[in-house]
């Protein structure tokens, strides 16, 4: 059994949760937490402690999964916890992925302890589709799609709005841009042709609601460069129909083989998800049980799913997989 | 630079010097035939030598990739060359994938060369993307769905019947089963509600056609479990309308997340190729890159792409798969 750690508990420590103790390779030790422990109530009962607590248990823990932000929390935390444990995060904020990469290899590999950062589904999955397809395909170009789905990042810019009560917004990608992807005709896209956005609202009572929609559809780089829908409904409306975490999209690489470009080929990566951190916490899951391996073969320092051979990913044994997977 | 020798010379040999040509860290050595050497000529007029010449040029190679027939050739083939080379096959029988795995891993291990095995589209990169989604959907059923594309096994079977002058057969998927699959159905399927076959058929002068179709409908394992359709054209219209070989299909897996598997999921990846032989080639040539590396780092035996770091097969380097690939 792999004994495994979480260290935060917010909607993606609730999937990794569901996901180890489903597992029946792994089991989950505790839970970590900055808040006070007792504050914190898990849904499977797992105990939880105070984050510093993590230091004693050194013996009793195989991988720690870190289930923090990637603006604030995991700069520092994941660099700090791999110099005492291998660890697992999401990071996944794809422009200090070099710099966050180089901090954690360097407390790893001090460590001798396996990190292995960005493992969710973008990055991650998504990442492993594009390298795979760029690999297959190296003369092509490759689109990322995403959703239909929740963005958490633009229902909390949204939130922010004065007069703004709630809401939720959805990323929606542009079916014609999908198929002209799909036509092998190597669009170019603006950030409008590629994504819609589509806001669903509560606004407080005798709030000037033009206002508000002015205000999220002028809004920089979050709503400006897309083409933007705002529907009012009440708090009761927005509980009943958006209160889930769904999300999902394609990566599609189209390429082209023969000697002379005469072949048009697609390659498609979709994921359609009824709960993304769940997803997330899953893959998660899976990365903790390659770490544990990589490590424990004598590989240390940061690793990305790039690095990862997929059947470490795998609970199936090598017979397994060659008779039935391959 | 990478180099590259082919052993065999049909369709994918093709595909494989197309893809090697094109690719900037690899340099095509030879092709190696059976076959009388001046009477194989290739398309970028790359020497061809005899089969037997490849044992004097081990420190020409550092890859060979093995185009043959999986029926009667890898079998011995990829065994032989893999006492000698790292070597590359697209083996393809998957009952006796465990079988040919051992054979190439005591000739492979034995010379500290690396045999990959199985590194075409199925198997290949469909086995990557049932590993995938199976490690991080462990609850859940995964399908493959082949085609539109032109079964070349099937289209042979056609063409021994008595009265046949030629034949194109393509496999396509039922809409309605991969939409039940997308749909979280879980459905359970007969071969005949996943794929149709779709005969075109030359005959010849005089040929008794009621008598062809019935034998193609009734051919057991190629036909028989299938709703088939059948159309009799002239061979002009076959070398004008099916000369291609394009294929393609769609692995599937449908799973749920969740302490109650409360979240439906699906993980989709989908080919369309213009030429499934080409891809193949290309795929075979990345593998070869990811061979050469792991043998130069100490690595002997054989694998399958469930053990090869994705990283190894791109042709970029980690800072750029860093910065714009994860």
């Amino acid at each position: 059994m792999i004994k495994i750690g979480i260290a935060g508990y917010g909607n993606i420590g609730r999937g990794v949760e569901a996901a180890v103790t489903r597992s029946h390779d792994m089991e989950l030790v505790a839970v970590f937490t900055r808040r006070d422990p007792l504050s914190v109530h898990t849904v499977t009962g797992t105990q939880v402690l105070a984050y510093d607590q993590m230091d004693s248990m050194k013996d009793d823990l195989d991988v720690v999964i870190i289930c923090g932000g990637s603006a604030t929390d995991l700069p520092w935390m994941t660099p700090e916890l791999a110099s005492k444990f291998n660890v697992i995060d999401s990071f996944d904020n794809h422009a200090n992925i070099p710099e966050h990469f180089a901090n954690v290899d360097a407390a790893a590999s001090a460590a001798g302890k396996v990190g292995i950062i960005s493992c969710g589904w973008d990055p991650g999955y998504f990442s492993l589709a594009r390298i795979l397809a760029d690999s297959a395909l190296p003369e092509g170009d490759s689109y990322t799609f995403w959703g239909r789905g929740v963005s958490q990042g633009h229902s909390d810019a949204i939130r922010r709005i004065e007069g703004v009560k709630d809401a939720r917004q959805y990323t929606v990608p542009v079916e014609a841009a999908v198929e002209s992807v799909r036509n092998n005709e190597h669009p170019e896209f603006t950030a409008r042709q590629m994504h819609l956005r589509e806001c669903w609202v509560v606004a407080e009572d005798g709030a000037d609601k033009a206002a508000i929609e002015e205000a999220i559809k002028t809004m920089p780089n979050y709503f400006e460069p897309y083409d933007t829908t705002v529907t009012f409904i009440t708090q009761e409306e927005l509980d009943r129909d958006h209160s889930g975490l769904p999300h999902g999209g394609s990566v599609i690489r189209s390429g082209r083989t023969g000697l002379d470009s005469e072949f048009d080929n697609t390659v498609e990566f979709t994921l359609n998800l009824d709960s993304n951190p769940f997803f997330t916490g899953s893959i998660l899951a899976a990365a903790a049980r390659a770490a544990y391996r990589m490590n424990s073969e004598g590989q240390s320092g940061a690793r990305t799913l790039f690095d990862v051979p997929p059947a470490y990913l795998s609970h199936h044994t090598r017979e397994e997989l060659l008779a039935h997977m391959l």
